[in-house]
């Protein structure tokens, strides 16, 4: 399936201002950026890197006055996301070492401090991928996806016991509830076809099985059209901008996901 | 200056169990490691890897009954470390890539909690070294150093306003304190020099004036005698040891640090 | 500048027959890709990693019959490059670490036969940027640039007397040349604009005064308008394209690359 | 089993000298260092770092006058390598990314030039372990093991047809042909156990059957008691030392491998 994917992020600083993007999806073993753009308005210099997880991060200063971003491409993925009941937990002995690092707590995934609720909320299940629906499950059930509820700062030790939450939320806890049983987990943040109100979305990864499988708290209907733009332990590490100094609002954001008819083809055919 | 380190770790796991041990110091641009050993009993297979930081890890399984491992070393580093008042604030667009980990904020230095408080503790303080000195400073003030308070599940946020906390607690607040300044800031953990009562210690280095400089927020007077053992955001990435599974105690540890009177020489001459 | 750049490769296996790709541009310091597509036909899955040098590479499988790749972007880079008469050679000690690779010996670079001539060319010349170009001028003089000529087995000692040569082999020459006087050098495949007959292009980084500067044997008037592709020790690391298995004939290769009169802009602007 | 090894090298330079060494093995998957020195005499300050291939390096400058180095080990090492007839080739797109490195053709391994060869020579074997174990005998064959033969400038294809070769070239020409057949082939500079003469040994690893096997084109009746102290693509990455500048001779080098009779021990047991 081809997704036309497009992110659009408007700022206004008062003054030059740096900041870090995280806004150009890669090509894996996942998803194949067929085309892509990125424009920068007004046309500052940028210098793009690779960090340790691997995503592509844009430095540039922003200067004062308007300002902004428009990244979108074209990208193949799955059709639907791989279901696994059964798959077995992997002994820590066993693990890469490259995933080691997805067993720690982390800023908003503080793992050290659900080993009682993990283990009640999963006992009786099969060690591994039912393990990880069963926390899935748990959240689902008790904590209601509510787009603009709550505060960036909450970890999830804050949105344990929490009514509403927004999909960064509800994805720390999952995370930090898997971790707590020695699974490694990982924070994605990406697009998603169809979800609504559409925006950029968060969900996660659980090792299991020897590989990374896909699970969402907040969208258990949805399923595939999913474009992964960035990894890592939390949103500490994922966030798709982060700038420095005295705080510049985001005047305008707008993104959508579009399904192709066909993949995009050769002009010059 | 050389000098001779040791760490004795014992356990005696119910059960086999995976641990994660962080006891070998690496030669860098700061330290040499003349002399080095690393025993275990009863003997296992053990696996090295370097994790992200650079810092080398050693898996192993612990079978049950008495384990233990002793690490020893001998070391030269420096009789000082390096003061430097007036040093510059490096802008974040100058920052080279490699550093940009160490503004965000992770599991317990929750930086973005803190840009108010320490904007007031620095308030005057020319950017860069002088305001990380201001931060260590408050807390030596106001905070008592106690070996043996509190909880290793203490973050920043819980340490601000305790009276009394050990050297991770208060590492913990400063690097907090100054990443909430756009200020690069690592956690060390290793060993110190007529530290009492001898312990691993933990201490900081801020990037300030492009490279790293040393502060400990616990230890005012003492100064050189420093030997890294492993480098990382906070404490999750730099633990000793890291035991999967079932609690299993540590039943005795023993730290040391001597000066020798003279450089390992080789037995052959 | 803006430059539109186009590569196309056709090829007609008889068998299914795994390639690996470095048709991707990255962004960095030196360029940014503002718009960019990369068209494979018929479709098949693709995985993309990053190599050691930093470089995008693309494997896939071709399945028989005829398969073609269309890689193509539009890319901000710079109207000249540096020229740094004087710049000075920095001591083997002060090198950074990952520099250190370029000093070495390689496939078609053997530097370690070369001591001799590296030291009778540049005799009387300024250690660093002037040696580097007193060993390119040498190339360009002695050496005529005749695309087409040689073979893609030949290395800086078989090209050394040649009289006519490839941009690989007058590059391979210069690198060899370069690394025998201790200092690092890298090779460069990319595209240059205005090049004729228009084809992708090879040329070289001296590491001189702490950064790395451009080199070009076979062009020397030619100047501003390049775009890396990808960086190596030598055309081994750097090949556009490597086939496993018995040899697969390149059909068709086209390369364009045009300025463009203005840099890519939204469409919905 | 656990071996003591050592190796001493004495210089003598006439001026202060840059250096680059390789003599510190390092504890992985197949060996534990379990007790180690390294001595400089006289004392200079060293940097120490990993290269891209894992190997630890250390980097210092040697004053002028009489210099030594002097490292030490005690070992835990497998007293057999695994020999393993008939395990499969692993097709290039199903090779782990980081192996893909030691499929190319590197400076004294032209893998290049050697496509016909090596499929003459192992016509009518298994693909996989038994290839690579017909080139090993064909090369044990043909050239005769001769310690103090040969140049150091000596590349595979150089060594082609020769009658006498040391361990290093008999290894690169195994490397060439084994690369020729797709099969990734990487050397290791290390210790062998009751090699005759005594001395740093070279021999070399191929991926087959998803995983690293040993192999020894000059010690067929040798077995285990191998320590790695470093891996790369042939002699130009692992060379024990590097000197820059002005050549500065070796006044003297001692290899010695001891098997012993127990671990080392805890001196405080």
């Amino acid at each position: 399936m081809w997704l036309h994917t497009s992110t659009r992020l408007d700022f206004n600083p008062e003054v030059a201002t740096p900041f870090l993007f995280m806004l150009r999806p890669r090509s894996g073993s996942q998803q194949w950026i067929g085309r892509e753009e990125y424009l920068i308005a007004p046309s500052v210099p940028v210098v793009e890197f690779t960090d340790a997880f691997g995503n592509l991060c844009q430095r540039l200063v922003a200067p004062a006055g308007p300002f902004s971003i428009h990244a979108s491409a074209d990208i193949e993925c799955s059709m639907s996301v791989d279901a696994a009941p059964g798959v077995a937990f992997v002994e820590v002995q066993l693990l890469p070492d490259d995933v080691l690092p997805f067993l720690l707590p982390s800023r908003y995934c503080e793992s050290d401090c659900f080993y009682e609720m993990a283990a009640d909320l999963t006992a009786g299940y099969l060690p591994g991928w039912n393990q990880v629906r069963a926390i899935v499950d748990h959240i689902a059930r008790t904590i209601r996806y509510t787009p603009g509820s709550g505060s960036i700062l909450r970890s999830a030790r804050d949105v344990n016991g929490c009514s509403d939450a927004v999909c960064r939320d509800m994805t720390h806890l999952a995370i930090a509830l898997t971790r707590a049983l020695s699974i490694p987990a990982r924070m994605v943040v990406g697009y998603l076809e169809s979800l609504a109100p559409m925006d950029l979305h968060a969900w996660f990864e659980a090792f299991v099985g020897g590989r990374w499988y896909t699970f969402d708290p907040t969208q258990l209907d949805l399923d595939g059209g999913r474009v992964a733009i960035a990894y890592g332990r939390d949103a500490a590490d994922v966030a798709i901008f982060t700038q420095f100094g005295d705080p510049v609002p985001l005047t305008a954001m707008q993104v959508s996901v579009q399904r192709m008819n066909a993949p995009p083809t050769d002009p010059r055919r």
